[in-house]
């Protein structure tokens, strides 16, 4: 069984619109077990749909269509797909009763031009739209199945829960499982020689690296008929994973590094505090991501200026004057003054040069040094970063906050 | 000219990753004025691939790819275009120096695959990558033209507006050109009826808005033999969209509202300093994101806890018993208190709700206090932001910088 996923809409060709519906949708039949080899993007008219279609069938079983639903003239999607299949518009009395209800919930005039979202191509499965106008429908025909979808999110994506979920996993004898293995500190093609025997000699569960803005993630996916059958496939290559690849990986699944580091610190019962450069408060607001962080976190200092480095955290005016503001020695005392300060028993600092000015041949940019205090020990690590001004402080914040969880997870 | 973009990637078919490529090159192939009819996602199969290029010849001039470029054996995209066109893949001798400087600058070993990304099919245009391994390509054969370009978008979008823009620019014997006008304050449904009679009876420029995420666009795109003949189509309409909508108009083009603030800090020879509660730090490394902040901004705290605003700030106990933290109260003590210690004569000081805990019916999640002290005088603004923790912080970090500008223009 091959699904197709066509949207439909001017919008999104013009790049008004992203297609995120492409993405749940994605997720949704992976999760399946049906497998996706295409999808198309048309805009509304009525040649060019047809051709999609076409286009679609020839190489897949299932087309499901998002968009195009609306009530204007330019919505095309149930008319050409009717027309395609040889079947006439006809009105179905329940969805012209949601239709009128709807407006008279909201105490609005129904446009005349919303009855034509109440027409249905005949002898075809009818999905409930609960929160818009548009009905959604299912049209099998000669080995042929179209699901046809509204456009907004929050139409499409409980319309595919409620009705178009159980209707494949009623067809359906096996279901797909990932999980996503998260990691720092090594690049996505040291990740695949690592792993290249294995990725070589998998099959189910399958194994594929990806490089996301900072990091890398390892998707494993196993099919199986039950998902506890899913997971027991996936276990062992999940933990051969981790076992080679250390400390690296940093999580499982959908939890943040800010998430771990925040965790480690509460269970630790450790305090935190943070003293900023060049990252300029991103550290401290991306730890402040995690609510429960309030727990530990006592404050947070941005100390773009020597002098704030000098007043604020006690930085020597000789270590700034000596090695300059960007140096070990700097990020050294300035770990130590905010933890002094502050009172913690932990502390992140940052101090670099983000670009797109600042830079000499000694101190170029992208060099930043990045520090952190655990209980009376300091530890600065010098990086070289590349990218404009705001992928160095991002880099920065993310090494600040790694360096930290692998400390912690020593003790 | 017709242009079809096909996205390479099996990680998009499953709904890894969202297809946003296809919305930045839908928004950019639009401003050249290049039609769009069709767009599609394959996954990294050479087949398919092969198809997904036979189907878009069959309608389209130009074939733009992203995706499939990485070091691994699965990225196929350089490998099946050249069998396409029946090209060889050399060496590019630049292009393999940059791939091992990448990796020096990050004193970093260089895994034997990456050099693969230095191969390019043989007689054609060369992209540079400024922010990754992967260079691009032009390949120019019978009329049909393919663009390939990598999948990160943070290294796709500087290689269009760097090489493909220009190279499309050339060919074009008429050009678009849109301004934005960024506004804040007012909503997509005021501004719609605000500009009404505008939109309406204009043809050339066309004016439309956009919602963004915090805030509303405007843009205005106009078509014709020149830049410069467009440019003065752009002008009185620009100049009447700004009469009407006044001081809620805060930038034009790509210039984003933290620069506005910083230039007029800069201009009127103010320094400034923050005191964050909920925003945790997100004010000042927003202020950050200008460069030349350093000349103006001295010093940020993030005071989340009580203590830390006591203490730093020297909001008094009684306030905070009294009032809470969360209040007009503790907003302007905060103010007045990082303006003092700091030393400066402008702060901007946030202390709310963020969630997803801690809200009463009092105090519900969301509320936020946003104050700013300007030379003595200090303005608090309570706020009731809706969406998750990082909507209402971001909302209110945009508050508090909108206040300052607000308040600076008048003077």
């Amino acid at each position: 069984m091959k699904a197709e996923i066509i949207a439909i809409g001017t919008e999104i060709l013009l790049g008004d619109i992203v297609n995120s519906n492409a993405q749940y949708l994605g997720q949704e039949m992976a999760s399946l077990g049906i497998d996706m080899h295409y999808q198309q993007v048309v805009g509304d008219n009525e040649k060019r749909i047809i051709h999609a279609f076409d286009e679609a069938y020839s190489r897949s079983d299932i087309v499901i269509t998002t968009g195009g639903l609306g009530p204007t003239e330019d919505d095309l999607t149930k008319e050409v797909a009717a027309k395609y299949f040889n079947k006439k518009l006809i009105p179905h009395e329940n969805s012209i009763k949601r239709i009128k209800e709807y407006f008279e919930f909201r105490q609005k005039r129904m446009p005349e031009n919303n009855l034509k979202q109440g027409l249905i191509p005949e002898g075809c499965i009818v999905i409930k739209n609960n929160n818009g106008t548009a009905p959604g429908v299912i049209i099998e025909e000669n080995n042929k199945t179209m699901i046809i979808l509204p456009g907004p999110p929050k139409e499409m994506k409980p319309m595919f829960e409620e009705a178009v979920r159980p209707y494949f996993q009623k067809k359906s004898d096996s279901v797909l499982v990932s999980k996503m293995i998260k990691i720092l500190g090594v690049g996505e093609s040291t990740i695949a020689e690592e792993l290249k025997d294995l990725m070589e000699s998998q099959i189910n569960p399958t194994i594929a690296p990806y490089a996301k803005e900072v990091g890398v993630i390892v998707r494993v996916t196993a099919k199986a008929r039950t998902e506890e059958e899913a997971v027991k496939l996936i276990i062992p290559i999940e933990e051969e994973i981790k076992k080679r690849l250390g400390d690296n990986v940093y999580a499982i699944e959908d939890i943040d590094l800010e998430e771990v580091v925040a965790k480690l610190l509460i269970e630790k019962k450790l305090t935190i505090s943070t003293a900023e450069s060049c990252t300029g408060g991103m550290i401290a607001s991306t730890l402040i991501n995690y609510p429960g962080i309030s727990e530990v976190l006592l404050e947070g200092a941005v100390t773009y200026s020597n002098e704030a480095k000098h007043k604020r955290l006690g930085v020597k005016n000789e270590t700034l004057d000596k090695y300059g503001a960007v140096s070990e020695e700097t990020a050294m005392e300035m770990a130590i003054g905010i933890a002094k300060t502050a009172g913690t028993d932990v502390s992140i600092v940052t101090t670099g040069i983000a670009g797109p000015g600042g830079g000499t041949k000694e101190k170029p940019v992208g060099l930043v040094y990045v520090g952190i205090y655990v209980k009376g020990k300091v530890e600065v690590q010098k990086c070289m970063f590349n990218g404009n001004r705001s992928r160095v402080r991002l880099q920065a914040t993310i090494t600040g906050l790694d360096m930290l969880r692998r400390n912690l997870i020593k003790k």
